[in-house]
């Protein structure tokens, strides 16, 4: 890594933040704020909007115009260097006359990280990365992971009582948490690509995991997927009107199943089993294929629990409410086989606020750093 | 209330942070601090480090010496008027030409409230009270509820993971918490005039319940208590070594249980039933009797249930621990009888903060503010 400037770490600052407009990410595409120096002056800023719109490279260089000419670019991702639905930025970049280019962090993914900027370099700019590098990869987590394996990020959204209770024995549960942390989830819901929930959720509560409570004028919507291994979910659930719903189901469902769903506005994605249960890799494996980020897991305490005890879940988000709903009560997570203390399964608060009169936890799960 | 200048704001902060200063607070007294200024200059400094020793005002009013003479006293707490094992503070200020009293809050005593601050005010000097109230009832929560009620403040102590479970399914629990919240707990024993739990407790795991790890050299011990309402302590507990244990037991004792018991350093006091258990306000009205100010339970999900569906927990410290324990994991708290989402039990979160890898919550019982 080079020395950087206090300089230096003002702009890149600034490039996150730009970085972090869009009332949405730019799916499929990564966050990306870009800033333009000449002098010590910013010339030109800029950010990815959404895909199909300008990178946020060629967004400040429009702005810059003839000012780009010997300016150092600050920008959160290494430019990119193929041609896609935009020409490459690193070509827009030395053809605009920028001296100097400091990018945060390289492209993630492994078969074209580093491209651009060596094509930089080689044309004689001068060329750093690794400035504010944490906080750049924190933009684009789904991104990221789905460019080093192929998987979006998996998020598992929980809420519970302060003593881990998540509905009454009789199964009550509306509201455990407060209106704010509601309006919290949809914020959430917002920045991901799919919703993922299970075929007991649909059953008990026929939600529309939909965002509605997000601050946002006609937010896009996320693809709502279930896990329905024997595809149960009922022809006039609510998932499935609008936009419809995907739903994953097993080898050994009958084709007229298939056909009344998908009259019904679903989407049928079969799945292998893995010990007589959906593969929830191979559900993953599919949403990235299609371009996933991150996806949010609103379940009960089986799914949830099983994709934890997978090593699945990548950030759990758990909001508390600040109630007691006794030990009679259903639980956080449905989580077998543990007996001695030796087994417990560790985490680590990333992150603990409140929200509204509720708390809220974000958890990485497994004790390293 | 008078209209208090920036100056009397920052010389009562100072008053607060001196109250704080003993390592213990000053049983059965109330920690009070206490700065005298003269032409905008602290000229005194002073605090009551434990009972017995000069209060707040007489320490600082011997440091100031002559320039006392024309100065204001700052005060946490209403000076004393009545003769104690020292003279009364309200004399002292007079005699030594103070001029201006500032009291953050009147003797929470209702029979003595606004004596001490009358007679100021009939000798001719300036009386305020109420800048920075509320920070200086919580100096002395116990204290303030004592003379208000005649009980102690009651904090309940709860470790668990964060799906809210206290103990695996076979019983072992040790440890759940990290040692930084261990020692944590440590410094809240030290300022608790009494420690209290549940015979469960007692036969399960043996516990000393004294102060030994809140960096304190030789630390005043609180008093260790047991409900034991058949007397099932046995006389060989860790917990009737040293200045042994006062054991709370039903009227239907044997005599020579008892006797046993006290030969082996217990000091066995009575408590009437109320539906078949000890009862527990009882038990609290004997603690204030003996000047408990603090009271401390550390204890299984039974007593803390108890204490807690009766109203009598004042405050709840509850270290979440960064684990799953599972479901079949020990509940933290019994509570029968919750059904329906109304019946919840609601509390308000004071304080949240991490200690070491651990979370820690203060909360009250109740919803109201």
């Amino acid at each position: 890594m080079s020395g950087f400037s206090p300089a230096d770490n003002l702009f890149m600052g600034r490039a996150l933040r730009l970085a972090r407009r869009p009332q949405q990410p730019p799916h499929p595409n990564p966050a990306v704020g870009c800033v333009l120096v000449r002098d010590g002056l910013i010339v030109g800023e800029g950010w990815h909007e959404r895909a199909g719109e300008p990178h946020a490279e060629a967004m400040a260089l429009h702005r810059a115009g003839e000012q780009a000419s010997g300016a150092t670019a600050y920008v959160t991702l290494e430019p990119c260097s193929h041609h896609g639905r935009t020409p490459p930025c690193s070509e827009a970049l030395l053809a605009a006359g920028v001296v100097r280019v400091v990018a945060a962090m390289t492209d993630p993914n492994p078969q074209v990280a580093g491209r651009g900027l060596r094509r930089l370099r080689a044309a004689g700019l001068e060329v750093a990365t690794g400035l504010m590098a944490e906080q750049a990869a924190a933009l684009n987590p789904g991104f990221t992971q789905r460019m080093r394996t192929g998987r979006p990020w998996l998020r598992l959204k929980s809420a519970a009582s302060l003593d881990g209770r998540t509905a009454m024995a009789s199964g009550e549960s509306r509201w455990i948490t407060s209106p704010q942390a509601r309006a919290d989830v949809h914020r959430w819901r917002a920045r991901s690509d799919a919703m993922l929930t299970g075929i007991g959720t649909v059953l008990a509560d026929d939600p529309r995991l939909d965002v509605r409570d997000a601050g946002i004028e006609a937010p896009r919507q996320p693809r709502r997927c279930v896990l329905d291994r024997d595809l149960r979910t009922p022809a006039d659930a609510v998932l499935l009107r609008g936009e419809g719903a995907t739903l994953f189901h097993g080898p050994d469902v009958a084709a007229g199943q298939i056909r009344r769903l998908t009259d019904a506005g679903a989407h049928c994605v079969a799945l292998p089993l893995a010990d007589g249960r959906l593969d929830l890799g191979a559900a993953l494996d599919w949403l990235g294929g299609q371009g996933c980020n991150e996806v949010l897991v609103e379940a009960g305490p089986t799914l949830g629990g099983a994709l934890s005890r997978a090593g699945l879940v990548d950030e759990w988000l758990l909001y508390l409410a600040p109630h007691l709903m006794g030990d009679a009560a259903r639980p956080l997570l449905h989580w077998p086989g543990l007996e001695t203390m030796s087994q417990r399964q560790p985490l680590r608060v990333q992150d603990c606020r409140l929200v509204g009169p509720d708390l809220r936890l974000t958890l990485r799960l497994g004790s390293g750093t």
